[in-house]
């Protein structure tokens, strides 16, 4: 049996297992991402209890990097500089075995995004998140994106993730209406999270900067500490948009839910 | 008689018309804006429906503004290689004839972004929005601005916007108390809104963006879907105001606004 | 008896003389601030009536300095375009007589960015706002920052902040649990504020802009002057922490309280 092409479900202890280890462990996490979401993702971070520093300085990134707990590299607004900063980086953190992921915003359209994802590639991201028009794209399927939207849903983009995290050691994460995480031999769907999520910015890009954060809890079980990020957010996510009249009120909440986020919480939440 | 001195109302039928439309046929907005109000603009764009995109390098911007529905150009933190991803987008968007927006934030008191904002004047803009230090400036008239904030009033720049619809064949907006939209023939009166948007940062700027999401639905017309766009912005603004107690509780109340907006709501809206 | 080392008490009429003034007289406060929190830093002045602008341009920045009643130069984000037009705009904002205040954002540990506060350090701020580790690597002490996040607590870094006052002649601010302000030769306590405001990006950053909004009031009494900033901002994180559940329901209600505090309010309030 072919598990990988049968998600799985993933139990809700493991997930506040992990949960636990962040809040007892909460981690550095240097970001490197886009102009559009960075307030947002330094806010969802310190709502989890995590410290989120943006430094952005050439001279700056390797030092940074070095004495993080995890790396986030997010190219929605890459230009020259961004690129030389994040290429000293990611350099850095593999050096320092710090753990780096990759969130290939709008890559497949755009050529200067897409080689430079491409060349991230080989330099070993821990994990991978992505909408299914990226992951596809980044697995050299036909998919064109169309900038930030999905326009495939994330079913049609599981082999990709599947192919790409066979080939690049990483674990991926492909995330729609139905989020899949796998390290191409097994794999888990959560369908969680709400649709109101995709009328908010920067919902997916804070949802790699937690990839990252979980990722900081060690080298080991990397699947479950991925697959519990994407838990939290679609749960918190979840919630807040029951509780929202649109993307205005929804913001708010979510972030007063990952603050209030406590491990049992999430032990019913079977996938 | 000179209608363009003397401004007439707006039939909400019409603002109704375009806001189905919008809906019908969400657009790609290609935004070049400032570094201030990235998010907010992305997040008034998502809550309309429509699809905000911040591509950044000079290496994809002009490949990008080929396939947006509308471009819009904002000089409020403008800098050279934001000056330089400008003129190459709005290039191509005009050899795609793709419609484009200027927003000339603080044009007037300062040399460089003025002279910018004189060099895209010939690169025609589909349309303008400004407040009446801004449009007086770009018009040639004598206002000096202070900054972002309108020391004028927006009646006493209803001369220059028509003027600068003349001679750009954009349509102009000058934003205020009461907002006035022209093509330099007919000028429309819109007196809505509320002073609490001025305590919030990025409401004229989300403006332009809704505006240049409205030019993507069609050359015809133009006048008329620039002054929906501030028709929409300033109904679900006053709605806000209504029920908040200050900027903190507007801007949820705004994106929910904008969210839940339908075409219906706008019906018995004449200005 | 030496006052430096026994912080004493502010008084609350004096706090409300000094808000009095603010909103008598709204200043043009001209920001080059970090990426992370300018939306933020933006909104907090103009909830309370001051005007922010963000003019980031090596080309505006010092004719735009030269008329802002303040300058904010915080370094979360520094580049080096960023470095040479902060450099253009101190120099400016000094032969014009405008204050200036710096945010020395993780300054200690990274080497780029503690050299180059060094060196403005040199160029007479009217005021240094930072936490504790900061304010010790600023003076020379010898605490290593972990970013963004104060490994020390305010009262030990209070000796730090009084030689850096001494010998700069800056009103500093050493902010945490306890906020302490001293002027090299009187230190005031202020054990205002809310550890919820630390879970929200930006309240540091926005109150060192607040800093430099109160002392464009004029050249006397600059230590009132800051002392009141951080005064108005521990008092109102503290009332909106008490209403909210979490960090997300926080942001809106601290900004509606900025909006709607009279000097009155801050009357009864004696450290």
């Amino acid at each position: 049996m072919n598990l990988s092409h049968n998600p799985i479900n993933f139990p809700g202890s493991v997930a506040a297992h992990w949960l636990a280890q962040l809040k007892e462990n909460p981690p550095l996490v240097h970001c490197l991402t886009n102009q559009v979401v960075q307030n947002f993702t330094a806010n969802v971070l310190l709502a989890l209890g995590a410290s989120p520093a943006m430094v952005v300085a050439p001279q700056e990134v390797a030092d940074f990097s070095a004495i993080a707990g995890a790396l986030l590299v997010n190219v929605g607004t890459l230009n020259d500089s961004q690129a030389e900063a994040m290429l000293c980086a990611v350099t850095s953190a593999n050096h320092h075995e710090v753990p780096w992921v990759l969130d290939p915003v709008a890559v497949g359209g755009l050529g200067y995004r897409t080689e430079f994802c491409r060349r991230l590639l080989t330099m070993k991201p821990a994990a991978i998140r992505g909408n299914a028009s990226e992951i596809m794209a980044l697995a050299g399927s036909s998919a064109i994106g169309r900038g930030v939207d999905s326009t495939d849903d994330s079913l049609s983009a599981l082999p990709s993730a599947i192919k790409l995290a066979a080939e690049t050691g990483a674990i991926v994460a492909v995330t729609g209406a139905i989020d899949y995480v796998t390290d191409g031999q097994i794999s888990y769907a959560l369908p969680f999270g709400d649709a109101l999520m995709t009328r908010v910015v920067g919902t997916g890009c804070a949802l790699s900067a937690v990839v990252a954060a979980f990722t900081a809890l060690g080298r080991e079980k990397r699947l479950e500490q991925v697959v519990t990020a994407c838990q939290v957010m679609a749960y918190c996510g979840g919630l807040a948009a029951a509780e929202s009249t649109g993307p205005g009120s929804f913001s708010p909440r979510f972030l007063d839910g990952l603050y209030n986020l406590q491990p049992h919480h999430l032990m019913g939440k079977t996938a």
